[in-house]
């Protein structure tokens, strides 16, 4: 060696290896018929602690995975209009609070009844209740259904998921901690979150379809890419500042930039960073299982029950809840909710954070969520093969 | 806050930040008529600990910065073909030698003139051999110049630049470590670094030459773009591991994957990636600026002293050994050849974790990469005038 590895040549090793993993692993599942980020999932569970060791989840990886799902959600805006979501609105709204509320109960009373604290089963609930919006519009991209009410209504519902997941870890927080709770300032917290998504969803694309042509207004850039990834990352900065989660900033600047009538050429240009980053989040995911922390029947036997109460008591909720919507698409919306994802894996590391949530149920919860994503793509695909609208699409520029 | 913001929300603030910062002063000096990596520059500087204290130069960033040169030279390389690197070759070796070499005496003479050690001074010398390729590119690229002889000329020369100054580094390391240095490591070494470029440089092209449609063929991807990102990051990840630059093994990844025919479609997908990156690394280089430790005469001295010594031993090496191209071209040659930036940055932080390199002469060395890098762009836009090629391009996508 010439000069001894730094820091950030190691970094620059972990990325080559996690991307290069993360496009074998899709690669190879392409090749067998099966989902991408399923494939990318297990690249990371290969190359993870857990297997191989090649690569550690490090706060380097977790940036990368976090603009991953980040620039999923911004790109899941650019396809999205505030009137198609004010459309499915107040369908999404049910089903995303009929969805928190049952899951986190059936969770909560599963971690009284298993002899938990209360703060413990707080944990739990919360981290059953959140659908991940990140994973289901990668799901449905796949599938080519993006643009279908059925994802829409998900991703409307999603969004409020996070939103109440995120004020329940706020509330669990409180009591895991000494001194209890502050209504005062939960009720602050959660005003502050409706404030700012109201404002940006609003207020931002009412100002650009009034005025399409500001992002185009700078010099630095002949094309609107810089000014709109730039609003992303602050938006997204913000959002994750204020304790809301990261993507809604991010989903909130896609939304806003498709307001601008210059849609299609930004699509393209956001492309290639819509392929770069994701495969980062879903790798991550896969690095994240530890298979060791499972491997005696108790932990087996608690992700078996978390999982089969995650997917029953979403399915149970949402399928009514969107029944307005017909019984197909409520079918298409209920398999939509069951994926956790990234908010469960969250929640569950701040109570792993709090002391309150042991390494055993850490590593069911993270399993859980990496199982309800996974066993959707297949039932959905099934779901929606009678559906004349699908044909392929996806991340693969 | 719903919840405290995490490392990543931290990150993703900084991101923000520096990306937003970057486009500010890009803009600001493009309305002014000047380059805007000065622009990105001088945010990095207004942004940093010297003055508005937003930002600290952080681990991550620096990964940026690094990823930032990385897709630089990724660029660069796309439009690079080995044919004309070989037409320029020969002139380019020589530029490079030569343009190494003097620098580097002239350094190792001014250090053991103001009583310096031999261990500093080699120190000196080395932070003043290296031409940035990255700067220098980025130059060229805004001038619309980047197909031009000249600058290929620059461009190779920068490239054997970099070899023989991470060489020196290497000396130098030796003789600041007790045990002086093995003679025998360094000969491996650089044989290591000759076979690295040699076998990409040659073997890459040849295959990808031989079979264009290569990167075509995995099924994870519609289009060559993630193929030729892994094969440049793990390029630049084995180039940094073997102790070599990263951005020469970005440099040969990008040349590689111009020997397809593709070219084109694929220079267009890069370039949200070659937008979105390089800002990162114009403002880390100003983040790094200590204008703290630049604050008193001596330390001025020595910064006025160094930068003149910087470009008068690279003019003066550097015109002479490009004459071969006649006159415009070795003069537009030899003023490219000497910005500095990120290489005598990166010796002058080798030498202080060495502890031969103090904090005056540190920051004295960073500021005088980036008074070179500041003074070419008006110089070379001004000789490159009567030029009939020019015409204004760049990373501005």
């Amino acid at each position: 060696m010439i000069a001894a590895a730094t820091p950030t040549a190691d970094a620059l090793v972990d990325l080559a290896i996690v991307l290069a993993a993360a496009k074998l692993g899709d690669e190879l599942f392409k090749r067998l018929g099966q989902p991408s980020l399923v494939g990318e999932i297990f690249a990371g569970l290969l190359i993870g602690p857990s297997l191989l060791g090649l690569v550690a989840p490090t706060e380097v990886l977790e940036l990368f995975a976090e603009l991953g799902v980040v620039f999923i959600l911004f790109w899941v805006g650019l396809e999205t209009r505030l009137s198609e979501m004010r459309e499915v609105g107040r369908v999404a709204g049910v089903v995303g609070l009929a969805g928190v509320a049952l899951p986190f109960a059936c969770g909560m009373a599963f971690g009284l009844a298993i002899g938990e604290s209360t703060a413990t089963a707080v944990f739990i609930g919360a981290a059953l209740a959140a659908t991940s919006a990140g994973i289901t519009s990668a799901v449905f991209d796949d599938l080519g259904l993006l643009g279908s009410r059925a994802a829409r209504t998900v991703l409307g519902a999603a969004v409020v998921d996070d939103v109440l997941a995120l004020i329940l870890v706020a509330v669990a927080t409180g009591i895991a901690a000494e001194g209890g709770f502050d209504p005062l300032v939960l009720v602050v917290s959660a005003g502050a979150a409706v404030a700012f998504i109201a404002f940006f969803a609003l207020g931002g694309t009412a100002l650009l379809s009034r005025r399409p042509g500001l992002l185009h207004e700078p010099r630095f850039s002949e094309s609107p890419l810089l000014p709109a990834v730039i609003l992303c990352l602050v938006l997204a900065a913000l959002a994750a500042e204020i304790g809301l989660a990261a993507i809604i900033g991010a989903f909130l600047a896609g939304m806003i930039v498709a307001e601008t009538r210059d849609q299609h050429p930004i699509e393209r240009e956001v492309e290639p960073l819509y392929a770069f980053f994701p495969p980062f989040f879903f790798v991550f995911i896969g690095l994240e299982i530890d298979l060791d922390a499972l491997a005696d029947g108790g932990a087996l036997l608690l992700l078996g029950a978390l999982t089969v109460i995650a997917i029953v008591s979403k399915l149970v909720s949402a399928y009514p809840a969107a029944l307005p919507l017909g019984r197909k698409d409520a079918s298409l919306v209920a398999t939509g909710m069951v994926p956790r994802g990234e908010v469960g894996i969250i929640v569950a590391g701040i109570g792993a954070t709090a002391a309150v949530i042991d390494d055993e149920l850490f590593a069911a919860v993270v399993a859980m969520s990496v199982v309800t994503t996974l066993l959707v793509p297949p039932v959905l695909r099934r779901l929606a093969a009678d559906d004349a609208e699908a044909e392929p699409g996806g991340r693969a520029s």
